[in-house]
């Protein structure tokens, strides 16, 4: 491939394999990452319509409806219940963590097709029960890990594949916000236990690292260490307020580092015996590509390409698969992985040593 | 400070006591570093100036001197019996590290100032046995840390000390380089286990990212947990080709990545509740300091200040609190701990667990 081809060709859907046809969404769970980046990418999409918004309250669910142009909005119980099914074909769910479980099941029930936000449950036995329901429902169960139809991301891999880096000898994974900067609320589901699951920081940022380093190496760690710490008294039954993890890749070692009370940064480095790619920002929604091989490097700078266009692209990507009635990736025991890998972190950090991860 | 302040006296030696005085240096270990880098920058140094030589060989010693404009060369045995002692101050040891405590122990015999390159051994007990006999003979031990007298490492410290990135939470060190391709030889000394000490890529290269965050940080890990791999033939009885390791501060979280077998690049990255502070590349040489807080940063680019100018800071250091008598930092003790720390590094490796740092 020419340089000027890989350029233009950069943003290229690779994966995309219709042209034709419309998937129905239902919305479940409308905090600011639904309302705020999942509709207006669905709206800016080839593929998606929203249909049908489902919150705790037929008042919430009708106002957030009428303010976004969506003919229905119904609650939780309703929708669990089957009501409006005819008018949607797919459920995007992003609740709180230890949510997503109920209304998974709920539309493996309802024989819809599914897109779960990212981790998929709030503990390794949740995430089993959800792929055994869809596995049960027959019907399919995209985790929504966006990075994997990011362009800098798909690039990045092709990158890694093709032997630009050589050998990856080495990676580096960071995700660091300042949350209660983001959101003044000490009681968020994000800080609540019960609601996020095993902790916070690897769960909600340590997790964009670990799958992003999945996806660009094409392989899986088999063991974990690590080292948590919480001081902040609004994190209090949380052990992570500040994470630092090493992924032992059997081959490939990566250290990491995420915080929910820190600086917003975000990095993901793998470094070659001959070269080495980077995305930074990596995770915040403008991904931005840097390679360096020997004493050459380049960067590459996208305008416009935001987290509304990152869910847009996975949103299409899901659609195109299940217009096409093929197999979606990442799928529930993609997703199931990731949890392992943090209940792992997790172990390890109260025992102070290396913990493997069990299949 | 205003900016403008902050700018023009980014370079300024905030710790030099002195405008007069000579120091002459014996450099022992004649290899690339020595007489491309030390040597020039004693020689672009207010207070350095080189008149000794020494090498395995008398011609190679006076082969050397010759070239370099230096009055004497001598051999290895010379010098531990005291020839040409009278003509200068100060050692400066720059050999395989499993070399360094014969010259240190020859030169406090013979009363000099010595600043030794580091790691200051191969092993913690013969660093142990460097630091008795700079005691002994009561002369002065500075390991040479540039890094120390770096202006942008001092920029990036203060930054730190000044609550710029508000609480530390988290560190990343990373250093790497192509050591074959830049020196073509597997028999070289940093790949011969019996010269180089614990391994490679954590003596020679993750040493950068340690001793820098012991020092922005102005505190010591207290415990470390470790992957190391080895697979490249040419790095055979050394467990380090690569390495990760965690470094436990008490409180804040350091991981590191090294290796000798990979692309060219290096990062120092603090992380803290309010701001970061970066420098990168961070160690070959060519320091950039990038500072961010909020949704502000700032990346502060120097043109022409190398390795040679880095060399320079740290002899006019040196030679400064020589000529004044006082106390020079870092010490041995201070390298001692760094040897401790790569110690418990491969320490852990082997056992899957955290290792504590003795004192």
């Amino acid at each position: 491939m020419s340089f000027v081809d890989w350029f233009d060709d950069y943003e290229d859907r690779d994966w995309q394999t219709t042209t034709e046809g419309t998937v129905r969404y239902a919305l479940v769970g409308l905090g600011w990452w639904t309302t705020e980046v999942a509709m207006p990418a669905i709206a800016d999409s080839e593929f998606g319509e929203t249909t049908v918004l489902v919150s705790s309250s037929t008042e919430k669910a009708e106002q957030v409806a009428e303010e976004n142009d969506v003919s229905r909005g119904i609650t939780n119980d309703d929708f669990k219940d089957g009501e409006a099914s005819e008018h949607y074909d797919a459920v995007y769910v992003c609740t709180p963590n230890a949510y997503h479980l109920e209304y998974v099941e709920a539309a493996a029930e309802l024989d819809k097709g599914i897109i779960c936000e990212k981790p998929m449950e709030a503990s390794v036995e949740r995430a089993e029960r959800m792929v055994e329901a869809c596995e049960h429902g027959g019907v399919p169960l995209m985790i929504a890990y966006r990075m994997q139809t990011e362009p800098a991301v798909r690039r990045a891999r092709e990158l890694v594949e093709s032997g630009f880096v050589g050998e990856p000898m080495t990676v580096y994974g960071h995700n660091s916000q300042p949350l209660l900067e983001m959101i003044p609320d000490p009681n968020q589901w994000r800080l609540t236990p019960d609601l996020t699951g095993y902790g916070t920081s690897v769960m909600d940022l340590g997790i964009y690292s670990i799958n992003t380093a999945r996806y660009l190496l094409d392989r899986d760690p088999v063991a974990v260490q690590s080292i948590l710490a919480t001081e902040h008294e609004d994190f209090e039954g949380l052990d992570d307020e500040r994470a630092a993890f090493m992924l032992d890749f059997d081959g490939i070692e990566m250290v990491s580092t995420a915080t929910q009370n820190g600086q917003t940064d975000s990095q993901l480095t793998i470094t070659g015996t001959e070269g080495q790619v980077e995305i930074r920002p990596a995770f915040p929604g403008t991904c931005r590509l840097h390679v360096r091989r020997g004493d050459q490097s380049l960067d590459f700078d996208r305008e416009e390409f935001g987290a509304v266009e990152e869910m847009r692209e996975e949103f299409d990507y899901f659609a195109d698969r299940l217009l096409t009635s093929t197999p979606i990736k990442p799928d529930g025991e993609h997703g199931l992985f990731d949890l392992k890998i943090v209940r792992a972190i997790h172990e390890a950090a109260k025992t102070d040593r290396s913990v493997a991860i069990s299949e």
